[in-house]
This record gives C-alpha cells, sequence and structure tokens, in this order.
C-alpha cells in the first residue's frame, strides 16, 4: 500500500490515556487476584438509568416497531420535542437559548473534536490541564494551540488577565474536568468581557454543569452578552447517567457572528451527521421533565455524597486538593512530591485504587491525580478506608 | 467577533441537497392542498422495525433501568456482541472479517465523512454522479479529489481502465447511490486487481448490500486480497430499517498496510466518538440473528416490489434506466432531455411525485432523475398511476 495517512498522528500519543491506564489497572487486577480493584479513575456513572428515560425509550422501541408510528431519519439537528424540551431546561436557569440554535448530538466528545470542522486559523486556547480530547482533536484538525495555565494559586481556573488584545478561540470547561474547579460569576463574566472586547469565541464545555450548586452559574448563558460570543456544549451523561445511551447537545447562538458559525454547524451536520435516533430522543427529553429532574437530582445528591467522603479524607490528610463541590472530581497534589504516575501506579499496587494521572491532562496536571465520586457508595466508602492507610 | 471561520465551507453549496428539495416539495404541498405529495425522494425506509429488534431493545431499555445490569460507556469501537455478530454477518458471504477489524458507529454518513481524519495527501477518486456526503465531506477535509465519471455506456459503473498507474484513495458504492447499479465479481475484482498493483486503497461504501441478489458479490471482502487494499463501511439503516435508530460500521482489516489504517482509525475513535449505546447496540445485534434476518428480508423483498412496479413503467414507456434489480434505487433519464431539476419539478407540479434530481449527485447526473423504493405499496403504485400519465 502507498496511500498516505494523515501525518498530525504522529504529533499526538498513540494510545489515549484512559485506555492506556484502563490497561495497568487489568494487569494489577491480574496481579493481585485476591484483592478487587476499585476504579475511581474514568468519569463513568454507575447508578441506573432514571425509571422515566426507560420507560420512555421502551414506548419509543414499540412505537417505531409499528407502522403508524415509525420514524425513519431523525432531523440532523434534533426531534423539535428534544430541542424544546432542552431549551426548557435552559429558561429554568433564566438563560434564554432558542430551539433554533440547539444541535442534539451523540455525545460531547463527538461535539468537540467535531467543531474543530467548522473552525479557521484563529488560535485556539486551551486550559492546561485539559481533557484530552480537546488537545487530540485539536492536533489533528491542525489547530494552532496555545495554553492557559491552570495553578494552585487561580484555583485551575485561568483568567483572561496578561493575554494580548487579540481574538482567539478559548476552550473552557466549567466546573472543570480534570480539576472540579468551577467558575463563579465573576470569574466567567471576565471572560465574557475578554472574547467581547476582542472578538473572542468562548468555547464552554458544560457538560458537568448538573453538579453546579447554588450561587454559581450553570450556563455562560446566565452571563450578559455571552450570546454574542460563546458556545456551549451540553450533555445527558452525567446529569441523567446517559453514558451507555449517548445524547448531548451544542448551542450555537443566532446572535454569534451574525449567524455565520450557527449555518456553518447547521451544514456541517447535514453532511457528516444523521441527528440522534428517535428511542435516545425520547429518553433524553424525559429526564427533562418534572419526574426526571427529580430522579436525576437524586442520583447526582448520590454522587455528591461520594464526593464528600473523598473530599474528607483529604481535607483530613491535611492533602491540597481542588474540586468535589460543584464537580464529580477531585483533584490533588500526589502524596510526598512524586510524579503522577508514581502516584497513580503507588495507589494502585498498595491500595488497589484506580485514580488517573494529572500528567495525561498536560504538564500543568503533574504532580496531581484526579478521582471520581461516580463509584457506588460501598466502593467509595471502601476506597476511602484504604487511601487513609496508605495516603499521608 | 474577529475569529475565521473554515473557509472551506465556501467551496461546497450551502444547502444539502436533499434539504433543498424537501422546501421544494413543502412549498408544492403548500400550493395544491388537493393532492397529496408522494416522496420518491429521500431514500429512507418506511417500514417498522422487525420485532426481534423492539424486543431486544425494550430489554436492553429495562436492563439499564436496573443496578446490576447498568451500563455506561460502550467501548469505543463497539460492544463484542455486536463486533461478533456483523464477523457473523461476514461468514455467511464466504467473507472472513475479524471481530477486531470492526468499528461499530452511529451511521454510514458520520463514517464516511470521519474517514477524511486518517487520509493524508493522496488523490480522492470518486465516482460522478456521487453520493454527495463523499464530495462535500472531503471539500471540508481539504482533499484533493478526482472523479470517475460513469455514463450509460459502462452502465455507471466506473472501471480502472486509463486511470495512471499510482496510488489513490478510490470511493466506490454497490450498489450505487443514486444509480442503483451494482458491482458484478469481474467489475470489482478489477478494481481490486488495480488496488493491490498501484497501491491504491479502495473505500467501500456498501450500505445497500442487503439489496443485492444471488450471483453478485455481496461484500468487497469476497474478492480475494481485497483484505489488503479496500475498508467497507456497512449499516443496519436500509438492511434493517434502522435509519431511525443510528447504527453502522466501517471494517478496516488489520492486513491493511500493517494495521497502520486500523491503529489510527482506533485513535481517531477514541478521540473523537464514544462508541454505540448499549440499548442501540442489542438491536443490532437482534436483526442479525436467524430471526432477524427473516424479518429483515421480509421487508427487503417489500421494496425489492416497489422497485419492480418503477422499472415495469420505465420499461413499458421505453425510458432508459439503471438499478432497481440489485438495490433500492431507480435511475433513469428525464423526459424530453429536460435538466434534472425541471424535471424533478415537472414531476413534482404535474403528479405530486418527489424525485432526486440527479445533478445534485455531480455534472454526470444532469439529465436523470432518481426514485426510491422505500415508499409504501400503495403508494408506490398511486405515484406510478400517475407518472402512467405524465411521462412520455
Amino acid at each position: 500500500m502507498k496511500v498516505e495517512w494523515n501525518p498530525r498522528f504522529r504529533e499526538i500519543d498513540d494510545t489515549y490515556l484512559f485506555a492506556k491506564t484502563a490497561a495497568l489497572a487489568r494487569a494489577c487486577a491480574a496481579k493481585h487476584p485476591e484483592r478487587r480493584v476499585i476504579s475511581l479513575g474514568i468519569g463513568d456513572v454507575t447508578r441506573p438509568l432514571p425509571s422515566v428515560a426507560v420507560n420512555a425509550m421502551m414506548n419509543a422501541a414499540r412505537e417505531m416497531g409499528e407502522e403508524p408510528s415509525f420514524r425513519g431519519y431523525p432531523p440532523d439537528g434534533g426531534y423539535p420535542f428534544l430541542r424544546a424540551a432542552i431549551s426548557a431546561h435552559y429558561r429554568r436557569f433564566g438563560a434564554q437559548v432558542s430551539v433554533d440554535d440547539i444541535f442534539a448530538s451523540d455525545g460531547t466528545k463527538s461535539d468537540l473534536g467535531n467543531f474543530y470542522d467548522i473552525l479557521g486559523s484563529t488560535p485556539v486556547l486551551l486550559s492546561n490541564p485539559v481533557y484530552p480530547v480537546w488537545r487530540d482533536a485539536g492536533i489533528l484538525a491542525g489547530a494552532s494551540i496555545g495554553f492557559l495555565t491552570g495553578r494552585p494559586e487561580n484555583g485551575f481556573l485561568p483568567t483572561p488577565e496578561g493575554l494580548p488584545d487579540r481574538p482567539f478561540v478559548i476552550c473552557l470547561c466549567s466546573p472543570n474536568n480534570p480539576t472540579g474547579s468551577a467558575f463563579t460569576y465573576d470569574g466567567l463574566g471576565a471572560w465574557v468581557s475578554f472574547a467581547r472586547r476582542t472578538g473572542s469565541l468562548i468555547l464552554m464545555d458544560a457538560a458537568y454543569s448538573a453538579f453546579v450548586g447554588r450561587g454559581m452559574p450553570r450556563t455562560v448563558y446566565e452571563i450578559e452578552g455571552a450570546e454574542t460570543c460563546a458556545v456551549e456544549f451540553g450533555s445527558f451523561s452525567k446529569m441523567a447517567g446517559f453514558t451507555g445511551v449517548r445524547c448531548s447537545w451544542t448551542v450555537v447562538p443566532h446572535a454569534l457572528d451574525g449567524g455565520i458559525p450557527r449555518a456553518l454547524g447547521a451544514r456541517r451536520q447535514s453532511t457528516k451527521f444523521n441527528g440522534v435516533g428517535y428511542i435516545t430522543a425520547r429518553g433524553a427529553e424525559a429526564v427533562l421533565s418534572d419526574g426526571g429532574r427529580v430522579q436525576c437530582n437524586a442520583n447526582i445528591a448520590y454522587y455528591r455524597e461520594n464526593a464528600g467522603m473523598l473530599t474528607d479524607l483529604l481535607t483530613q490528610k491535611g492533602i491540597p486538593f481542588t474540586g468535589g463541590k460543584h464537580a464529580p472530581y477531585v483533584w490533588f497534589r500526589t502524596p510526598r512530591g512524586t510524579s503522577s504516575m508514581q502516584a497513580f501506579t503507588y495507589l494502585l499496587e498498595e491500595a488497589g485504587v484506580v485514580s488517573t494521572p494529572g500528567s495525561g491532562f498536560g504538564e500543568a496536571g503533574e504532580g496531581y491525580l484526579r478521582l471520581t465520586a461516580f463509584a457506588s457508595h460501598a466502593d467509595t466508602q471502601e476506597a476511602v478506608s484504604r487511601l487513609q492507610t496508605v495516603l499521608c
């Protein structure tokens, strides 16, 4: 074969971070068959789906099996009933998001990667540490990437201070993966002001917004003027336990650059995507109903309890950390100044607890580990009691 | 806003072909409220889902609502049970496709567009006429695109004859959308020989392969050596009526270029895709069971009957056509040498029948129309009787 392949793959690691740590965890489990490995590594939910979603999807499957109610291709941007439910979801936070500005999709990972398809050559600024998908998909797309370095002093929440007055594409994530930090109104407001002054575009990854508590913004559109400078990515994955169902959305407001990105986004989807299937869409609609939200909130509260167990342990040990309050992630300094990978291996070998090495999220993550609050209460408790012994 | 957008969007039409013709059909329906518009336009199925798929998806939804059987993120490449069922599907045609070489996804439209992510600068050859996604996604990806022109003389099935002896990425579609032509063993064999001799890569869109009858290849992997030069895209959409469920797959054989494209494909999916959801995967697995295949074949037979009604009409009128035998599409010369758009408008206005203008598939489609066999028997019969009057 003499065909050339995309040479940019050489610029990214050949294994995605979570695949790599999962392989190490499997090897450790095989080595210690007597001890169960507990995963506080990958950010995957464990609570079953809300019953409203199950019922809605069973009904939808039944409809698809009968001629009068069968549905073929969904609309590229998503069923109007789903987009209406998402728009109503934003209204509950006092944010106006028009139904026509919502694009339903199969996942935020796809959406983040795919958004590069409509971007031109404007430099992209990513947080560091950052969810690896932002970085790797950007490299594959040939984007010119710079970093906004998170530090303990800024609570791992980058600010626009010191940036040149020129347009950027600014990728933010709040509540943050991996650091668990969340923007205040002021913190987010500073970014919206910067973007409006410089003609920049904010891309806000809000996949974890269901974990934000009172007094903090749940969406960038709570900030005045954000609809003229910000795109937001939302997800059913963590809000409703949909990681195994696959449904999320992107908001591209019509007020953004005269509607150009919304038109390009629609053109992109009609060329490279066929919409969210009917059964999935009915499930997603259901979790945004009154009954659905009660069930989702119960699951969020469950995970928050886990986060509390983890932050209590770290507080008690005097280990500096961020997150765990408005996010399902807890981010902490590795013991005794070891590297992320050393600490990952130490916790895995000594306690049988899988974490995620901070270095996988960029250089600024070196010397940190991420734990997730998505395990069961029992597993989280067991992990905490094992970590009690090995953390010092 | 001073952000730059991908300038390549200027090189593609701002409206996707099917969106444009749908708008014209809606306008016509509004103008003639007394007459029902019958769509033989977009290639979307109408038969309800096989009951095996409905039952499997209802069970899977139920499992997702219970803690012991709940499933989070699916494997990026698809559940092993689904990949095993797809591998068995190929074995029925005498083709060996390894489970590890199968990537499950949400649709062939996504897969075709996304495959450009792993390609380098080797020139891409598309058929003309061509499914617009191939062309538009290629332009957006910055591919260097050439065309293989289909003509009535070659039954709209391009051959490698006359091509220079150098490597290309060769995009084929059989059974063809839009022309309904299907490769014989010899026709496909000639492409595999050319690819092997020149180090070229074949990308085979086999989304309509369920319509292929006896004596013709159902997959490129029936051709000896194809696993060293061909990727194949398969789909549940037309085979099992899954256009509204969303599931398909790509085969990237490990024998292809020493496993490089398979590794890049896996890396691409782990970066920009989160796998096919559990409920969908169980539905797809079910249609490949013995019982599922019986139900799918009944639907395919139903659509074939429609295709027969359309080809009978054209034969009787003496209008030259291709397709309808091994494909759900019938492709024919416009009446009286009119342009595709004139003929589209004529059939819409005079008969209330929506077709698809061939010119939307490329210059070589000018002067042709596409009709689909996916309507109900009643609608197809009604369309045929209306066309009886207006076609001459």
